[in-house]
């Protein structure tokens, strides 16, 4: 059985976060307790705290810690300090959707509970914090069972980024068929992209696999190619920003070139996606704007500079995958094949 | 008019090695004279010259040096000498196929000249050496012109590791056709891959643009998928190690994976090898051994590891790209173009 990583969790107490600060992996395995409403909004901030589902989760959790000291029994002065909070903690990471999509559960759960008493209503933010946790790793290993059913033993797996445990609940996405394999002895051997320019492939991806027991092999990203053409590769799982309702998919910066060479090399491309992530109001990739980013991150190591003075440097954080490279999406409902555009609706029917 | 980079040339005086010192790039621009044949020996053996052409012109004056002030009349005496400091220049990169070839040539020609006076000798083969730059300088612009040919004014291009003019007598190979250009105001764009793990995209070729004043963007390997997707690459240039008889080609990692999205994105790829690198006597690439390099080139930048202890890394230093997806091979006498099998024979007849 696997010891699995909680990046965000409450302790047992129930009076504070206890956060794995992703920023001193892999070098240092460090959980830092949080009580103050002002250090988890600094974790957020400072990254300490990565990953779209595990933001969220930090974000209800952090709230609740703001709002369980509260002295008052009146409702409107409680929802006043309430809304204060939620705020203050929505301004850490503002280009984070699941921050404010796990903040507006809290807001709309305080409000269906405004009847009740102080405590209870205390007593139910708590509750939907644990629901949103609970649903995030029910999502990940529903993800994983699905990609798991995609898979044989002994294969041999290449990922991009991190889409892992650390990122969620629990399991992760891309990596959680990986996890349930691994607990069943299926024996994969898995390669990580390094994932320029963060390296997360290599910081994150690389470190969780180990924690797990998993046969982990690192690689730079343009040797992806070399690992396909020597058939060390059976299938490639990776996770995705946004899904759009054509199957087009915006992920991690160098995804549609994994996805391409896949293709040519005619191995299986999957893209792990939970509900949340599928977006049908996107009807293509054509219409994600893709964020760029500091030259920093291209040309410095350890805050020290490898190219010339002065050089242009093009750092876009995502890609978009066409639907066409892409042989299925794999959500927590089930996977879903190609058309994209007719069986992406059906999921929500 | 560029104002062109001498990685290796001998001093007006003709008594000293003046070489770029590579390992300092870009930070620090130093030239160092050498007349010691030991310090010649140092600076192929750190990397301080690198480029297979390169290396066999500061070897072939490097041996020049070293015999430039032997103190006999016999032509027996003479040669045990020579023998012994070519021997001692062979042993600085014994992996080095250029080195040799250099070396090779300066023996034969002091065997040609053996029954000529000892200062007679030694001006031949300073001969020779100036011969081999010379060549060189005249096989990259043959390249150059040939590449031209196949490149409209303003198109953008994109090359990966460094094919440069540093790692040549001038010019380079792959990037010969850009230097070419920019002497006749083509208004190139390129963008050069920062070529993970050694980084020479970033390091090199992306100095050397830059000193000419080529307009050059530096990205991530794994951002070759995008700007291809944005329509910002309208041909690929890369240089090569080794050309199979039937046009499969050995070039620094992560070359085949540029070589199937130009493909996918149908953007002419184009090999620039001079004719020294075409082996007829390998089949395909399939009988090219891949050298596998140590993991600390994956897991650290300024000897700083970012990975987990103990990850398992997988390094090799090329990879062949299939001729499939090869457009053109251009050599300095002129472009091949598929079937390759048929058409490189021609080259040598």
């Amino acid at each position: 059985m696997i010891e699995y990583i909680s990046s965000v969790k409450l302790n047992e107490a129930g009076d504070k976060l206890v956060i794995l600060d992703q920023t001193l992996l892999p070098r240092e395995t460090v959980y830092i307790e949080l009580d103050a409403i002002e250090d988890v909004w600094e974790a957020i901030k400072k990254l300490r705290v990565r990953g779209a589902p595990a933001i969220g989760i930090a974000a209800a959790y952090g709230l609740y810690l703001g709002i369980k000291n509260i002295k008052t029994e009146s409702f409107e002065d409680f929802y006043k300090i309430f809304k204060e909070k939620l705020d203050y903690l929505a301004s850490s990471r503002p280009t984070a959707v699941n921050l404010f999509w796990a903040l507006k559960r809290m807001d709309e759960r305080a409000n269906k509970e405004k009847h009740k008493r102080i405590d209870e209503i205390k007593k139910a933010l708590l509750d939907e914090a644990e629901k949103i946790r609970g649903e995030d790793e029910e999502v990940c290993y529903k993800i994983g069972e699905h990609g798991l059913s995609l898979l044989k033993r002994g294969m041999g797996l290449l990922t991009h980024c991190n889409a892992g445990a650390i990122a969620t609940a629990r399991y992760g996405t891309a990596l959680s068929p990986m996890y349930l394999g691994q607990e069943r002895g299926y024996d994969f051997k898995v390669y990580a992209d390094e994932t320029r320019p963060l390296l997360q492939g290599a910081r994150l991806t690389a470190w969780e696999l180990i924690q797990a027991g998993i046969d982990v092999t690192l690689i730079c990203d343009n040797m992806a190619s070399i690992v396909m053409s020597e058939k060390k590769i059976d299938a490639v799982l990776v996770g995705c920003d946004r899904v759009a309702a054509n199957g087009d998919t915006a992920n991690k910066i160098g995804t549609s070139g994994v996805a391409i060479l896949a293709k040519e090399y005619s191995i299986p491309f999957y893209v792990c996606a939970p509900m949340s992530t599928i977006d049908l109001s996107t009807k293509t990739g054509d219409d994600i704007v893709i964020e760029q980013r500091n030259a920093d991150e291209v040309t410095a190591f350890w805050g020290q500079s490898h190219a010339p003075d002065g050089i242009k440097v093009y750092n876009p954080a995502f890609d978009v995958t066409k639907a066409k490279y892409i042989t299925a999406i794999i959500t927590e409902k089930g996977v879903v094949y190609p058309p994209y555009g007719e069986n992406l609706v059906k999921l929500f029917e």
